[in-house]
């Protein structure tokens, strides 16, 4: 009994979700056999041919409905009853599970999921979103600024408070843990987030600002609830979680058990260019993205355009533009801009951002010919100059801190 | 303040991680430049120059100390102290974190991990391993083996149960759910489990031989753990766990949580290939072994070297070799052989691996022109063979399922 798993004449329904792929068949496999191969193995099929098939799979079946040679693409439409709508781990096990191992692909990509209603409304997206976020920093019209101690491991942690205070005094909003800092013997997590914390009200009173703290809680799921447990005592609003590190299962577990500790989540993507990067085989950060928001995270790496990581212009567009539409009621989340930024740059970043943004600079606060006080400073007048229409060649003249950033790095990309 | 992170006269430390990297570097860098961009990177170093260095860092800095142009590998040490020694995820967020996204490099692989000893000891590694699964088991001296119903997804309960019943009395050990199948409408995961556990006892009586199902139990956390506690009140010997897709944080908590449910982890590795399949960029299949038998897998999918799904000969060679291996005092993993196997490739798979083996056999089962059950009875058939010395095509003459079997897929390789 053959089943069949192309029909170019297939009507998507309104409960399917739909994966576009892009397909290298193997040697002496077609595009269409390939694609066929893809369907099956993603859904209902074997490699042989069965001796019972249940009259169910012609209804459940994966549907290849387009099938583009050109560009290598295909489009393929999966039931909803093929999945476990409310698990991120099963979904992916499903249309991101076998596939990539198979012989008759040369490459592979997931390049988008449509996810359907149904699915999104299983979820529960971000708590808060960004306008809940702005309300709780009293941020109203400007993008967050935050920056982690660099270097990002080895400081003790009252070196660490230290980087911390000046971070914030110099004006940030943020100080983040670095994805590879979470509990070393030196800088132990409960008493980083105890001094940290001290150091915030400090700092909140005598800026009369809102001051946050981006706590790296990655760990086993047990051991981050713990952890998370002990930011909330603590009156802080985000842990920060290396989400591919460590994986869908925990990230899904954590967003609901944040529900009850009103702690919004900034989503680290360390890890993800092992399988975003090439763009012929693997998952795209845009599928990553919207499996993150999906399950519900406040905030997201995805990028800077420029820096020291790759991140196509194209790309970052994507992502962003997705992040902050409208999905089925889903809040919305904070693109966080990072990797290799410098006062420099942001006004580039600003520009292709917009406003709803969070820009991470670690080493262009720290790396300030005056220290991370001033490297933060600089990074605030950036955004005044911003917002008061006028160039950071004009504002540096008269604001210092600027003026020996810019004499640093000057506006070019940094290597 | 500039920190060097290249010392070929370095001699690693006893508790020093050192991890092997293939690195193509990015056009106008250098394979020294790069090299030394991965070790900052993934330890304690940034893209521009700091104002303040603390001391510790000339200790804790990962050093290159290997550096074979010739083949573009390096071979970094990093100091235990850059790490929380129990935390996969931190590992991954450290040794294969920003790198793999470095404009430095154009490709960039992760072969190998070695882990000191020292951090071996902080995880707990398989809770059983192949001794007491034997022992358990009550087989002695043959693979174990096992089968996915097919169509792996669309079946419902009760026709699942019949297969199940089918595959235990045809002769194979374990029934095993496949990677997408978890908890779907027509298929609920504790009805399924009810049912086939009452299977289970019945064949065992029938049969006199021990039966266990290897129970997919993959979603978030909590609702991992409630499946468990579910199996476990059945009896039953194992869960399975799709390992990739929920993630490293949530293994090393439900293996803790096994503890005390008694339950061995059969991983399935669905998704793997996103990052183990381009040679050249990614993660090799090893590391994620290593991490898998650290955090404490009993059996682990390692590929077939024949079959429908990519897995080079060397590599299922290496990994079978280290799953079995000693590794200060943790007990051995499993390797499982599946993807596209039948009865007629089943000598070649026990002569590659050995006795200490699982093979599951999908299609090569249900395919049987006879059905399920005598596909069953072929692939014990085969192990009979094998065992008395005889070759299938003799055995074949005086065993009929065999010989359908091997009249319909013969010995070659499958598509």
């Amino acid at each position: 009994m053959k089943v069949s798993y192309i029909n170019t004449s297939y009507k998507p329904q309104k409960t399917d979700l739909i994966a576009t792929f892009y397909v290298e068949p193997a040697k002496g496999i077609s595009f269409r056999g390939a694609a066929e191969k893809v369907a099956a193995e993603s859904s209902v099929g074997t490699w042989t041919t069965l001796t019972t098939i249940p009259k169910r799979i012609e209804k459940i079946k994966a549907r290849v409905f387009r099938l583009n040679p050109k560009n290598k693409t295909i489009k393929i439409a999966y039931p909803i009853e093929l999945f476990e709508p409310n698990s991120a781990p099963q979904i992916l096990s499903s249309v991101a599970g076998n596939i990539f191992g198979m012989k008759a692909v040369k490459n592979l990509r997931l390049v988008d999921i449509e996810f359907p209603e149904k699915i999104v409304r299983k979820f529960k997206g971000p708590q808060f979103g960004i306008k809940r976020i702005r309300k709780i920093m009293k941020i109203k019209d400007r993008p967050l600024l935050a920056s982690v101690p660099k270097p990002k491991v080895g400081y003790s942690t009252s070196e660490y408070g230290k980087v911390a205070y000046q971070i914030w005094s110099g004006g940030l909003d943020f100080v983040k843990d670095d994805e590879n800092l979470t509990n070393q013997s030196f800088n132990k997590f409960e008493k980083r987030l105890a001094l940290l914390m001290k150091i915030r009200d400090k700092v909140e009173k005598e800026t009369g600002e809102r001051k946050s703290y981006f706590a790296n809680i990655t760990s086993e799921t047990e051991e981050m609830k713990r952890r998370a447990k002990l930011v909330a005592d603590y009156g802080n609003e985000y842990v920060m979680i290396d989400i591919v590190t460590a994986g869908f299962a925990a990230l899904q577990t954590m967003r609901n058990y944040l529900d009850d500790l009103h702690l919004a989540i900034h989503a680290h993507r360390a890890m993800h260019a092992v399988f975003t990067r090439n763009r012929k085989h693997g998952i795209s950060m845009l599928v990553l993205a919207k499996l993150a928001r999906l399950i519900g995270v406040d905030n997201l790496h995805v990028g800077t355009v420029v820096g020291k990581l790759v991140s196509p212009k194209e790309e970052v567009y994507q992502l962003k533009e997705f992040l902050r539409s409208e999905w089925y009621g889903k809040k919305k989340t904070f693109p966080v801009s990072s990797g290799g930024l410098h006062p420099g740059l942001l006004p580039f970043i600003v520009k292709f951002f917009g406003n709803d943004l969070v820009m991470q600079i670690g080493g262009g606060v720290h790396g300030h010919p005056r220290g991370t006080y001033y490297g933060a400073k600089a990074c605030r007048e950036v955004l005044e100059a911003i917002q008061q229409g006028i160039s950071l060649k004009q504002y540096a003249k008269t604001h210092e801190a600027l003026r020996l950033a810019l004499e640093k790095w000057g506006f070019a990309r940094p290597r």
